[in-house]
């Protein structure tokens, strides 16, 4: 991160956590300059980066001012208790729906998690693609059965080390997207029928998983600040017989929330102590806001018992399908079972990821990326304030490009969503992320997209939608 | 084909079956133009490719001859009586080590059905991925959601039309490879527990996905010449609840076997009746040696009860992982399973393969590539008639590029394996064929590498290895 985008992203969290409130004035470049240790230029770059981000604005001859209708105007949504017991999944169509709704350009894109393909650098990727193919055609061509690619396992690795893991090559077995990674952890560690923890509200993705492999969900309440919450997945393990945890701990979809770090320890030692797999979903661990890759809760496994699922679908490359698991004691399991499923990954998307990622130049676009989804998920999130009904709660994440929004009770997520959708415009609605038709009032956001005219008159459309009356 | 390798195919067929045996003179060159209506040019390129292949040779001033061990010398195998009831299947590590064994390039590759990367088309394939990354590289790094990308489903509908299929894009859900489409074919129409009835010997590919899903195999008769046997799976259905059939009428493997047409034709209509679905694995159904393409049994289909497994990975690119599923009346619901389980399926090796299919090149190369796997199946099948202890037999393929070897009872072909392996040669042992641990003394031999002294070495040691006692 560059010295300006630091003082920016420090200055932004004041913000977005409430010590700077909308109208307050920002300290004086001289002073934040002083404080921060940097000259009076990159002070002004970090005010003009928040300005740009739409977090502040300049008012002649004062200063700068928090936006009024700036990001913590709306609240965080609290809670929402789910339904105990276990339950069925059932959301195949709906998830089919959202997902087609990505496909179509006609459509305004706030549904499916899909970054803007011109955010991507698809032109590097393509070039280190066409140079492989070209200059080892046959290679490309020859089976890459499991694990997998050794160069791209090998850099998969070497990346851990950034945030203490200790993954070697030979544990890490490459999928198809995090999706294989997650329905391959599943699998082996479940028997049909299962009860299977997971957060509330949690990825569709993961659900519909379970609702295929016949497996029940035991929806854990989670915080949209804080993430899982550890009291209601004790009680959830007194209670039932609990066969595996599935938890996001770092940058939550659709939350965005990271648990803190502490958390995420005690959660891998309580998990441990019953002897309960956890399959951890990392997928937007690289789209962190913080200076600091957040540690992913593997970090802490002793025994084995994390499986941990990562992607590079969500920052780099949705189009290649390239995804791993690093199974811990399962590995031998996974591998059979995906050679059992797919047999081999294809060659040629592996070699094409894994010269990028050699190349260094991840890290640098991972920088720039995760300022453009901080913007856009800011942008979007002011033009929620402005828009959506009195009374709508939004999440402030800590990663990602989703937000998640809880509008006043009454209004109905899923009618809302056919309404936008026949006005052209695609959103996930709350009930696709719980395992019982919970999470009703509220809608996830994609923003993975820059920001446009377009996109606000959307946003503004939605709010318009969910103060009139149903059925329209 | 050619006018003489038609001409070298009809004279080939004679051989094979046995009605030129080892010694008979060929007729003239004049003669086989006479009764063929082709030049003497052609006739003489005719006998020169069977010599190449092995079928002849020339004796100066006496013509052509059957070679003294050729093709013919050997017998085909005996169907082997599959054990009675269902079994449980077992085969993952073993699986894995035949895998393994094609990967290492010390090895002699006589283990995994792979084609030689030579053989392959990969610098075409290369230039179509090539091309198509550079000139939209945001299109490849998109998702293709299922059932995937439409001008490769336009294609691969198109070559159905040759064999009379009705097969429309909508009907067709790309898969990776015919492994996930065996996979989710088999998971769309079984329960856990749920008997499958399987040829014996069988795809091991098949009987790991029957293990991994808790399926039982009931393991039906099937004929190195005639395939599947009707009055056995009669018998089945009648004694069992079969939940479905897996089988590949046209060039099975391991025994390269074609049902006669009218058989195939039986075979639905008889499944249609018990109202069990068919899951057709036509994997190598593109390499067959015949003029015209043996028609899948889904060509017979009435009622959606036939899903059709199709695959690019055995004649075109291995590591490109397209493959293909019809799925009739499970359509949906294999889609939704594979939405599930790997959400999409890389969109550059979709398009690469589509284009190369678009081009018009896959018929010109399929043409010599068949001849190519008929070549060296010969070959080897040579080699074994020289070097194999007396009393093998072996099979005479009607495609695809295995040989199935049935040893004289008593060689112990695990064993056989575990010896070879120790002498650098990768082989398939026969129970890797068998849910029940049978065909102990058959062993499949890889036929997808050009003939060379380093594999005629191989298959000798082989011989003597099966002619010294075990345990060295």
């Amino acid at each position: 991160m560059t010295r300006y985008s630091a003082v920016a992203s420090r200055l932004g969290t004041l913000i977005e956590r409430g010590t700077l409130r909308a109208g307050d004035r920002l300290p004086s470049l001289r002073r934040t300059s002083r404080r921060e240790g940097v000259s009076l230029t990159t002070s002004l770059q970090a005010y003009a980066l928040l300005e740009s981000r739409g977090y502040i604005e300049a008012r002649p001859q004062s200063g700068f001012f928090v936006r009024p209708s700036a990001v913590r105007s709306v609240p965080e949504p609290l809670a929402a208790a789910p339904r105990r017991g276990s339950v069925r999944v059932g959301l195949a169509a709906l998830a089919m729906r959202v997902l087609e709704g990505a496909q179509d350009p006609s459509l305004v894109p706030l549904g499916a998690a899909c970054p803007s393909s011109g955010l991507l650098p698809a032109r590097k990727l393509a070039r280190f693609a066409s140079l492989h193919v070209r200059r080892a055609p046959a290679e490309a061509n020859s089976y890459a059965f499991p694990p997998g690619r050794l160069e791209l396992r090998r850099e998969i690795a070497r990346r851990a080390v950034d945030w203490g893991g200790t993954l070697t090559p030979d544990a890490i077995l490459v999928t198809c997207g995090a999706t294989e990674a997650l329905h391959l952890a599943l699998r082996a560690v479940t028997n049909r029928g299962d009860l299977v923890a997971v957060e509330s509200p949690a990825y569709f993705g993961t659900l519909m998983i379970l609702e295929t492999l016949g497996l029940r969900a035991v929806e854990i309440l989670t915080d949209p600040r804080d993430g899982l919450r550890l009291d209601a997945l004790k009680e959830a393990l007194a209670r039932h017989r609990i066969a595996a945890v599935v938890a996001s701990p770092v940058c939550h979809n659709p939350l965005g929330t990271t648990m803190p770090e502490a958390a995420r320890q005690v959660l891998v030692a309580l998990l441990a102590r019953h002897r309960v797999p956890l399959i951890e979903d990392d997928v937007y661990g690289d789209a962190h806001y913080d200076a600091e890759r957040p540690v992913p809760a593997k970090r802490f496994d002793r025994d084995g018992g994390v499986l941990l699922c990562g992607s590079f679908s969500k920052v780099l490359a949705p189009g290649y399908r390239v995804g791993w698991l690093a199974a811990g004691r399962y590995h031998a399991r996974v591998s059979q079972l995906q050679l059992a499923s797919t047999l081999a990954q294809p060659t040629l998307p592996q070699l094409a990821v894994a010269a990028f990622l050699g190349s260094g130049g991840y890290d640098q676009f991972l920088k720039r990326m995760r300022g453009t989804y901080r913007d856009q998920v800011a942008r979007a999130r002011d033009a929620v304030a402005r828009y959506f009904p009195e009374g709508t709660r939004v999440t402030s994440p800590s990663g990602g490009f989703v937000l998640w929004a809880q509008l006043p009770d009454g209004i109905d997520a899923l009618d809302l969503a056919e309404r936008a959708l026949a006005r052209g415009i695609s959103v996930s609605p709350g009930p696709l992320f719980s395992a019982s038709g919970g999470h009703r009032s509220c809608l996830r956001l994609n923003c993975g997209h820059p920001w446009t005219p377009r996109l606000d008159a959307a946003v503004r459309t939605l709010g318009s939608l969910a103060r009139s009356p149903g059925g329209s």
